[in-house]
């Protein structure tokens, strides 16, 4: 067989884990070729790629990343190509293309499948927001750099009695927030899918200061919003060339606590640290094992399907039920813990 | 409620966190008693315990160990006292017990439970081998250790051109080799589930060497062992004072492969890092769970089950099931990745 | 001996290194007794401290913050107990004092070294400004804190073709800049020590981005400035309660780099995760043997001064050679890399 | 100039961040040309080298080992090249020759310079044995992986009521040792520069434990020996193809401590896990600075020289000092702790 595979999106931990475990299963075990197409889908267009050998994935398992490189979808230059698609496939000459990206990715590759493409794609999102899987790599190393965070900040926190908010990313879906902030120990979390109270937040951090406690931690997603009139919030202020800018809730939520509570309040914004870097060991073999997967289902024809995590097993699922909805922390996750506002 | 907590068996990190998520959701959200045996079943059978608030699991989240100590399981003493369990349970004054353990503390657990006490079992194990719980606490930081010990042999292995054996733990079950394996790109994984043969990890190796690469990297359980005739294997070496002793497959393996390689190999066997210390964000958000729903288990008088993860969900799982068979690894697993021999 | 010590200023990865390394030498090895004030100088002044015996030390090693609390000086306070010194030192019946902080706590302790009491200073700044010692335990923390930052930071930065600004603590002094920026391989530094030409900036990025590299990392300490006229600069932006807030050099920078480059740049904030949580191996040895030094200082009546790391040794050095003057960034040491701007 | 540059002796971390520094101060500041030689002097004779430029040395900063690879030294055939030394500085074109290494190194960089070959050594070793230096690149990373290793050893040894024994590099000299035992708060600590005795490491476990405190951590050097009759001590065992092997003194200390205490010792053996993967930070700092000197160095024509770090200063000894005697820890470094025995 001859296979593509592409990255495309934002960064994520295990982007190379993927593409060498592709090579490995299909050049080495399997005798097939594989290309590799630059910057995304942006490379298949323009058929920019390069041949992937064993020795052109050689170290990467560890590295962040892409050897790839990404760029942004140009949408309706893809959606053209889908119209010509059996012209696409003839001058990409591929029996399977495997994809690697999140929910717009993964969008892209069901259009390609659904264009008559020989498509298996690799889910990827440090945000944990897709449907039909159980976990994407990278979510677990975003976890573990933001717990890494908390930890550190606890200390100082606590010798000077302050609050901290630690905002993590998460735009629409709050699963970073939640599980850092269970793991680290985070007094309040924050998250997308619930607007929180700052009264129920104040007065939390008030009953600990009451009992002794010389500090508390918060951990709010990107995404998290004060519910109707909890709190004065505009988006945005305006930098020194007249855009909109930096006016993330942990800054605004610091300033409000701090205001509020009449105690030091201090932000902090882990922000692209969290998509870089060498990936945990969880986040490498669950790569490994989607890369590993997705050429076997390339060699038995499964296409317009995604790998997938379910409990212990990659299985493949639909390309259709992975983008129809966001995976949402759901209300039973939060019930779990009582630090959720 | 009236709540008893015990860690027993080998130390795993994560146990400080059920810990301190049973007393967090008991005594905060439920407003129940909570009471911790010292040193295991041992502080059960003797009466030895301390009552747990809020402020004695303070800190805890983070930190390896047990702050309730463990030691090894009497089982005739245990025995015995099922035979009076009624005495037992009305000395004891409890509403619910919750043993943290591996195969043998929920083995005793089961027996509790048989016997009629309101048993809650919380698994763990670094070695992941407990059927009935897609995971275990403890499993993904001991992966976590290994993994980075291989990252770092990887480079001066390169170096240096040598072959690097790396010892992990995992008596019958091979699971953390696999996974370490996996995630720290090691070239040779071999387990407990297979015995291997030396000459076909020689001609790996020495193919490596042939295409130019100058090291390799073989990571085993403890449990694993030489087919039969495959290399000569006793099992000890006499120590001074005439006992058997420190003759690990790591050792033996590495000596086997220079002798037969002609190339400097080195063995390194990881032991007890991989059980301590601080745990992974994974474990501790898994620990955390384990701990809140076995109090909403012991609540709802969910006896003689054990908490579980399936999927992403927390559920409740017999104690039978978990230990009638040892959960080793699949032939699925092993075909994920050439390299395990 | 009655030996008091206390923890003041802001927050530093080693401050418990000491106090358990005093507590080692004077409790267990002399004989002392040793007392802890609670939140620095405040609690030397209402008379709240703590015995501190081997066991009130126990475990801390490793943990950052501080067991003793810090609080802000009152230095008006201060400056009116030394003029009742002879009071002061009978109402605290102490044989020496052993204050730990930075450039604040040295001079307020040089103050009460004045007015006559027995005072060792032990120095401690994650800045590493402090004159009269190489070193100070705290630097070698934050700074590989905000290298292994500029680690994931890269592959992220590399994948999506950016510009990442990394800022980092420094208000007077560059080292962690300087320190951090070489590790982590920064393309760009700067410091308060030399202000920054954004035109030359620009151009070496420019120039990395004409051979090919795809992306730049510029690592800047929060008190790094434009030169005059290099860019737009106000200092702050309002806040939703009209005080001025959030504007560090490190947003302002990257929205510059932006601007003038037309690529996409991200700032990242690391604050206070930099002071925080575990100290390096490093700072542990530096902090334990400042305490055993202080200690022995303490017994030979060396009074007036403060540890000091000179070269290999521990040395003692007079208080006031310690505070007269910041220890910046020598031009020397700018010229070691090519990349402070 | 034309600047050769070489790495032999064994692997230690920051060897690829003085060639990136040696390549970046040369070529892109002072347009020199760098050639690297592969395999240590092995290359330098046989005339195996390539061209190193900036991109040969791109992301090399962070990775452990070196791009360079090492070789064990032919002492026999470097002599009788020196004896021809015109002839072989012809062939080899260079300007300079910057050999980065151990003492075996730096030895044999001084034969060549006596030759008068344009020679400016750079020393490594992780065991920080090397005089006329304060320290040495490599070996905080050595030490940072050992304390990481007995923070995690130290909850799993207190949960379990054991003795834990370390081993850790450092054959001639207890520096490792030394730092890490005080770093990781280790309760003993055994250095080849003082016979320990095993009855007065038993007495100090003993109190320990009759204090209530459950466990103890010793941590040994591997060079350290006991006292003459303070255990049996032979120095082998015999494996499977009759060569003694494999017995440290970490394994006979364990053994010995179990049979004196009758409680649970477990020995670790950290291994090659010491001198691999990513340096540290200040590991990094140090190795950067050395090889923008080496190339300065070079520039000035101060051969026979090496790099050396005096307090804060890089300035550059004589080769002959390096080498004439191994810097061991000192007797009051051992006084610093109350650990040493």
């Amino acid at each position: 067989m001859r296979i593509g595979v592409l990255t495309a999106g934002g960064d994520c931990p295990g982007l190379n884990a993927v593409i060498r475990s592709v090579v490995h299963r299909a050049v080495v075990d399997r005798h097939d070729e594989v290309i590799g197409f630059e910057d995304g889908f942006k490379g298949l267009l323009d058929g920019r790629y390069r041949e992937l050998d064993i020795d052109s994935v050689s170290g990467i398992l560890a590295r962040g990343g892409t050897i790839l490189g990404s760029a942004r979808l140009e949408r309706d230059r893809l959606r053209e190509a889908c119209q010509n698609s059996e012209e696409l496939l003839e001058r990409l000459g591929l029996d399977a293309l495997i994809p690697i990206g999140g929910e717009g990715t993964l969008t892209a590759a069901r259009m390609l499948a659904d264009a008559g493409l020989p498509v298996v794609g690799v889910p990827k999102t440090i945000d944990n927001d897709i449907s039909a899987t159980d976990r994407t790599f990278g979510f677990d190393t975003a976890v573990t750099v933001a717990t890494e965070a908390i930890d550190r900040l606890k200390t100082t926190a606590e010798s000077h009695q302050r609050v901290m908010v630690v905002e993590v990313m998460g735009r629409h879906a709050g699963w970073i927030a939640l599980e850092a902030g269970m793991a680290g120990g985070a007094h309040g979390i924050c998250v997308p899918e619930r607007p929180f109270q700052v009264d129920d937040l104040c007065k939390m951090i008030e009953e600990r200061f009451a009992r002794g406690k010389k500090f508390a931690v918060v951990c709010v997603a990107e995404g998290a919003r004060p519910a109707e009139g909890s709190m004065p919030y505009e988006k945005g202020q305006i930098d020194q060339y007249g855009h909109e800018r930096f006016t993330g809730i942990g800054n605004r939520l610091a300033i409000e606590l701090e205001h509020r509570l009449g105690k030091e309040a201090r932000p902090v914004i882990l922000g692209h640290v969290q998509r870089g870097g060498t990936p945990t060991a969880y986040d490498r073999v669950l790569a490994t094992r989607f890369g590993w997967h997705a050429v076997e289902a390339a060699h038995r024809g499964d296409f317009g399907m995604m790998t997938a995590l379910r409990g212990t097993e990659i299985v493949m699922a639909p390309l259709a039920d992975a983008v129809t909805e966001l995976k949402t922390v759901p209300q039973d996750r939060m019930d779990e813990t009582e630090a959720v506002f």
